[in-house]
C-alpha cells in the first residue's frame, strides 16, 4: 500500500532523479514538479525522463511572469539587497516556486512534497517556511536531511551507481567544480572550488555575461520609464528597440546586460543558518533596472520618505526574503508599506551601458514637481530668503552650543 | 575704530576676495585662512593676493593628513553613503576646515569668523554648526546672506566691477558653467548647465578621473589590507608599488582609480534645507577602499552585528555628516559605536581596477576565523547534523503556521 | 485701504485679544476663529468679546469628533507617545486646528493666518507647517516673532495697559504661576514655577483628574472591545455603562479616568527647536486606551509586525506628530502602514482602575486565534516535538560557537 | 564505566531532583550547581537533599551582587524592555547562572551540562546559547528534549511515583496552579490557570509585591542618584534611610517597591521560538529604577542622543537578552554603544511611591547643563531671537510646500 502520494520538486538532474527513484522505493507514489523562471533548460527532456523513471504525472510550468511581476519589480521598488552588495535572485524565485507547489499538491491530493535541497543551506528553509504558511498541514520530505538517505549517498559516486542500478538516464557531462542555481532574475555560483573565498572565480565560469574586458567599446545608451515605481518602458537610443511588455522588458534588459558585462558580484554572505558562505552571482537586468530605480527616486521621492524607506523597508524586506519569511505578516505588512512609498515614482531616466558600468545621464519627471530647478538654483534668489536660512541653522546650533559648553 | 577680528575661510577666488574686501570696508580687522585639502590649488599665490587686497595675516593650513586619518577612514569604517549613491565627498571635508578656522580664530582672537558660502546650500550649515559647537559664543558673517552684501553683488559681474574699483586682482579664465568643490577625496559638479537633471554632463566636465572609455585596456591588479576596518596596506600587482603610510596610501589609491576611471556618479540628491539639487561627483579612492571595506566585512564580521551596524551606524553616520553635525553628542555617541564594530575588521582584499569597474577577486583574513571553509562546504557532513535544520525550520514555521490557519 | 484680511487663531484671553486689536491697528481687517477641541472655554462670551473688539466675524468650530476619529484613534492604534512618557495631546490637537483655520481662510479669502504662539515653543512650528503643507502661498502672521509687537510688549503689564487702553475687557482672575494648554485628550502644564525642573508641581495645579490620594478607595472595572485597533465598545462592569460611540465613548473613558486619578505625568522634554523643557500633562483616557491597545496586541499581533511597528512606526510617528509635520508625505507614508499593521487588532481587554493604576485583569479575542493554549502550553506536548527545539538551539549556535571559539 | 561528569543546575524541586537521579540511571556521574540570584529558597536544604539523592558535589553560589552589577544595572542604564511592558527579568538571570555554570563544569572536568527546562520556552534557549557561546565544545543534556525521558514522565504523577520509588525526598506542599521563576529583579507566574488569557490571576498569586489595594495609605518619598546611568545612592526622605552599595541599594528598592504595591504586571508575549504565552510579572525594584533612569534621561541626555539610543540600543539589547544571546557579538557591540550613550546620566530624581503608583516629582544634575532655565522660559527673551524661528519654520516648509503644490 503506498505511503501517500509526494509531490517533488523535480529539475531533471542526478540528485532529484535519484530522490525521485529513492521515494518510489519508500512506498510512495510521486508526481514531479518543474517550475520554468527562465532557467536554461530543456523541460521536455526533464519531463520524459521523471515518466520514465517512474513519476506518476508531470507539472511544468511557465511562472516566468508572475515571477517578474510579482516579486521582481516589487524587489526593485524595494531597492532589495543583502548585506550592502547581493541582489538576492535566489531567493526571489523560491515563494514563486513554492506556492505552485503547494497549489498542485493541493489539487492532486498530495500529503507530501519533497525536494532536493542540502540541510546546510538557506533554500531548504525558503521552500519548507513557504510550505508550511500556505499549508500548515502539509508534511515535508527532505531526503537530504534523512540519515538513512544522506548515508546512503555519502556523495557523487553514491548517486551515479544508483542511477546505472536504477535505470536512470545520466548525461555524461563533465561535472563544473562549483554549484549553480538560475532563473530569469540571476544565476548564483557556489561550492566546490569556490568555497575558498580568496580563489578568484575562473573566467569560463561566469555565464551569463560576457566578461567586461571582451564587451563591446562602444556604450549603449537606454532609457527606462517608471510608473509607481514600476518599469514599464525601455527604450534603446542606438537603434531605437522599444519594449513595454513586463515579461518582454525584462528579458529585454537582461539582453542588454548580458552583452555589456553587467552585474557580477563575488561575495560572502551569512546564510540565515549562522554560516558564511561564498558566492558568485551574475544579475544583470536587475543590476540595471536597481540604479535606475535609485536614481529615480532621488528626483521624484521626498527626502523623509526616502529615508524612512531606507531605513525599514529596504533592510527588512531584503533579509525577509533572503530567510524565506515570504509568505508571512511582517512581508505582507512591509510590502503595504512600499507601495504607499511609491506612488511619485514616476519618470524617466537615461542611461549609459559600458564595460560593466551602468551611468546615469539624466532622470525626468514630467508629472512629479519635487525637484524645483529655480529653487535649486545657486545662482537665482527665489523660493525663500537666505536670511531664513541664518534661522535655520541658529535654531539648528542651540542645542549644539549647549553641548559645546558643557562638554569642552 | 574696528569692528573686531574677522578668520574669513579664503579660496583666493572672485567671490572670497570680494567678501574680504567688503569686510575691510564694513571696518573690519580681517585675517584669512586656507585649508589644503589636496585641492588642486595655488596657495602661494593666493597668499599673496589675499595679503594685497589688505588680509593682516594669511594663514595657510595643511590638513591633509587629518583629513584622510580622523575622517575619511573612520567613514570608510561606517561605509558612510547619503541616499544608496553618495559617498559624502563635501560633507567630509568641512569638520576639518572649521575646527582649524576655530583654533586660529581663538589663537589670534577674532570674534567673527566669515565665509563665502551661498544662504541655499548644505556647506553654511555645516560650516557653522561646526563654528557655533567649537566656540558657543563665536560670531558668523555670512555675507551671502546679508541682504546689503547680496543685494549690492546680483551676480558675477557685479563681483567683477567691484574688484575692479577696489584693485582685486582677477585671474582671466572662462567661467565654467558649473561649480565645483574639491578635496583630497572628493571632487562635486553643481549648478549651472547641471541645473537640468535630465542634461547629461559634458565630457571635458568631469576633472578628477579619466573616462572609463578611454581608460586602459589591461587592468590593474591591487589588494588592500585592513586592520580593524583601517586601510594599512596597499599593493600593486602589476608593478609591486607597495605603500602604508596613511596620506601616501590614500594618494596612491586616488592615482590608481583616476587612471581607471573609478568613482564617477551623478544624481539628484536632498538637500539639508529640503531642496532637492543635482550633483556630480568624483570619489576615486575612496570608491575601491569602500568596495573593499565592504567585502571584507562579508569575511570577518559577525552577521548580527553587521546587520546592526547597517541599519544604525551607516544611515545615521552619514545623515549626520551630510547635515553638518560632526561636532554634536550624537556623532560621538556613533563614533563609539562605529570603533566596537570593527575589532575583527582585519585582512586583506584582492581587486581588479579595469574601466571604471571595481571588482573583487577574493579576501582571506590570517586572523579572523568566522568563516570556516568545512562547515560553508555542501558537500562535507560536519559541523552540525543536517536533522538540526529539521529543527530549526519546524521551530521557525510554529509562527507561520499559526497565521497560515488564521489568515487563508 | 486694508493690508489684506487675517483669520486669526482666537483664544479669548488677553494675549490673542491684543493680536486681534493690535492687527487692526496694524491696518488688517480680521476674523477670528476659534476651535472648540474640547477644552473649558465659555465660547459664546468669546464670540462676543471678538466682535466687541473688532473682529469682522468669528468662527466657533466644534472639531471635537474629528480630533478622535482622525487623530486620538490612530495615535492609539500607533501607540504613540514621545520620549517614553508623553503622549502628545498638545501636538495632536494642532492639525484638527490649522486645518479649518486654513479651510475658513480659504472660504473668507484671507491671505493671511495669525497665531498667539511664542517664538521659543513648538506650536508655532506645528501650526505653521501645517499652514504651508495646506496652502503653501499662505502668509503667516506670527506677532510673538515680530520685533515690533514684541519689543511693545515686554510682559503681562504691558498687555494689560494695552488691554485698557483699547477697551479689551479683561477678566480679573489671578494669573496662575504657570500655562496650560487643555483639550479633550490632555492638558498640558509649563513654564512659571514649573520652569525649576526639580520643583514639584502644587497640588492644586493639577486639573483633570483627581489625585490618586485622593481617587475612590474602591477599583472600577471596565472593558474596551478593539476593531482594527480602534476602540468601539466601553463597558463598565462596576455599573453595567456601555458606550459605543467614538466621540461619547472618549469622553466616557475621560470620566473613568478622572475620577481615578490616571494619566499624569512630569518630565522634562526636548522641543524640536532644540531646547529642554519642562512639562506636566495629564492625558486620562488616552493613558486608559494605549495601556489596552498595547496589551491586547500582545494576543493578536504577529511578534515580527509588532516588532517592526515598534520600531519603525510608533517612534517615528510620535516624532513627526511632535514636531508638527503632520501634513506631510511622511506622515502619510507612516499612517498606510500603520493601517496595515491593525487588521488583526480585533478583541477585548479587561482592565481596573484604582488609584492612578490601570491595571490589566484579561483579554480575549473571538476572531484572531494566533495565541494557541494547547500549544502555549508548557504540560501539553503538542504542535511540535521538543527534538525540534534542539535543532533550532543547535543552529542558533552555530555562530555563536564560532565567536565563542575565536574570541576566547 | 560512567558515561562522563554532569554537572546540572538543580534547584531542590522535584523536577531536577528527578533529573539528577536519572542521570546517574543513565550512567552519568552527576554535580549539582545551585546559583543563588536572590530566589526565597532553603540553600542548604537543597545541598542535603543533592547529596542524599546521589550527587558527587554540590556548588551553591551566591551571584546576587554580579547579577545586579553586571547585568540588572546595565538593563536600567539601556531602559529594557520587551514588547513595550515587561521588565526581563527572568532572561536578565539566565546569563549570570550559565556562565557560573560553565566555569565550575570547566573547574570539574564536566563534559556535560545539564538543566531542567522544558522544550516550548525560552529558557532552553537562553542557557544553551550562553553554554556554547562560553564553551563550545560542551555537551548538553536536556531530558525534557529527551523522548526516553520525556515519555516516561508524562505528568507530574509520574515524577512523584518515580521519587518514591528512588527515595527521593518529597516536601508535600500543594501544587500552585501556575509555574513561578523567581530571582532578585522579579518573580514570573506562567502556565497552569494563567493559560487562559482573559483569566484574571487570583490575589494570593502575586507573591513579591503587596496589592496595590493594600498598600499604606501614605506615600513615601525617595530620592536616587545615578552616575552615568547607574544608580549610585537611595534616600528615603520619610526616615532618612541612605543606601549607595549597590546590592543594598538594589535590595532597599526591591523593599520599597514591594510594600507600596509597585512593579506588577500581565502580558501575552511573544517567546523567542513563536510561540504566544500568558505572564504575569513583578518587578519591584527594577520598576522604580527605571521609571527614575528615564525620567531623568530627559533632563541631561541630548536629544539625538536619546532617539539613536531609543531606536537602536534599547529594542535591540532587549530582544537580545530576552532571545537568550547575551554572549554574542552583537550584544558586546550594543554595550559599548550603551556605554557611550550614557557618560552624562548623572543627576537625581525624587519620587514619590503610592499604591502602586511610582510618580516623579522633581530631577537636578549638578554637572549636566544641557537644561538652561532662561532658554527654556516662555516669558524671558534670551539665547536666541525669536526671528530665528520664523527662518527654522521657513526653511523647514520649503519642502512641505513643494508637497502642497504637487499633492493637492
Amino acid at each position: 500500500m503506498s505511503k501517500g502520494r509526494v509531490l517533488i520538486a523535480y529539475s531533471g538532474g542526478l540528485d532529484t532523479s535519484c530522490i525521485l527513484v529513492w521515494l518510489i522505493e519508500q512506498g510512495y507514489e510521486v508526481l514531479a514538479y518543474m517550475a520554468n523562471l527562465g532557467q536554461e533548460e530543456d523541460f521536455e527532456a526533464a519531463r520524459e525522463k521523471a515518466l520514465k523513471i517512474g513519476a506518476k504525472k508531470v507539472y511544468i510550468e511557465d511562472l516566468r511572469r508572475v515571477f517578474v511581476d510579482e516579486i521582481i519589480f516589487p524587489a526593485i521598488q524595494a531597492n532589495a539587497i543583502y548585506e550592502n552588495v547581493y541582489l538576492l535572485g535566489t531567493s526571489l524565485a523560491r515563494p514563486v516556486i513554492a506556492r505552485r507547489q503547494i497549489e498542485i499538491a493541493i489539487k492532486e491530493d498530495c500529503q507530501f512534497v519533497s525536494h532536493g535541497c542540502t540541510g546546510k543551506g538557506n533554500d531548504q528553509v525558503r521552500f519548507e517556511l513557504a510550505f508550511y504558511a500556505l499549508k500548515p498541514d502539509i508534511k515535508v520530505i527532505a531526503p537530504w536531511r534523512i540519515p538513512e538517505f544522506y548515508e546512503r549517498f555519502p556523495g557523487r559516486q553514491a548517486l551515479l551507481n544508483y542511477a546505472a542500478e536504477k535505470g536512470i538516464p545520466v548525461v555524461q557531462t563533465a561535472a563544473k567544480p562549483w554549484s549553480t542555481d538560475e532563473n530569469l532574475f540571476h544565476i548564483s555560483y557556489e561550492a566546490g572550488i569556490l568555497e575558498d573565498p580568496n580563489v578568484t572565480p575562473p573566467k569560463d565560469m561566469w555565464k551569463l555575461t560576457v566578461d567586461p574586458e571582451d564587451a563591446p567599446n562602444t556604450p549603449e545608451r537606454i532609457s527606462i520609464t517608471f510608473d509607481k515605481g514600476i518599469p514599464v518602458k525601455v527604450v534603446n537610443h542606438n537603434d531605437g528597440t522599444t519594449v513595454t511588455d513586463s515579461l518582454e522588458l525584462f528579458i529585454y534588459l537582461n539582453t542588454l546586460a548580458r552583452r555589456n558585462g553587467i552585474g557580477r558580484i563575488d561575495i560572502v554572505e551569512n546564510r540565515f543558518i549562522g554560516i558564511k558562505s561564498r558566492g558568485c552571482y551574475e544579475t544583470p537586468g536587475g543590476t540595471i533596472l536597481r540604479a535606475a530605480h535609485v536614481d529615480l527616486e532621488g528626483l521624484v521621492l521626498d527626502r523623509q520618505v526616502r529615508s524612512l524607506r531606507d531605513q525599514f523597508i529596504t533592510p527588512q524586506f531584503s533579509h525577509i526574503l533572503y530567510n524565506g519569511q515570504y509568505f508571512s505578516p511582517e512581508r505582507e505588512f512591509l510590502s503595504a508599506s512600499l507601495l504607499a512609498s511609491q506612488k511619485t515614482v514616476n519618470g524617466e531616466v537615461k542611461l549609459k551601458l559600458y564595460k560593466g558600468n551602468v551611468i546615469v545621464e539624466g532622470r525626468k519627471s514630467d508629472t512629479e514637481k519635487l525637484y524645483d530647478m529655480e529653487e535649486s538654483s545657486m545662482d537665482v534668489q527665489g523660493g525663500f530668503s537666505p536670511v531664513d536660512s541664518e534661522g535655520f541653522i541658529k535654531i539648528q546650533s542651540i542645542r549644539l552650543k549647549k553641548w559645546g559648553e558643557s562638554a569642552h
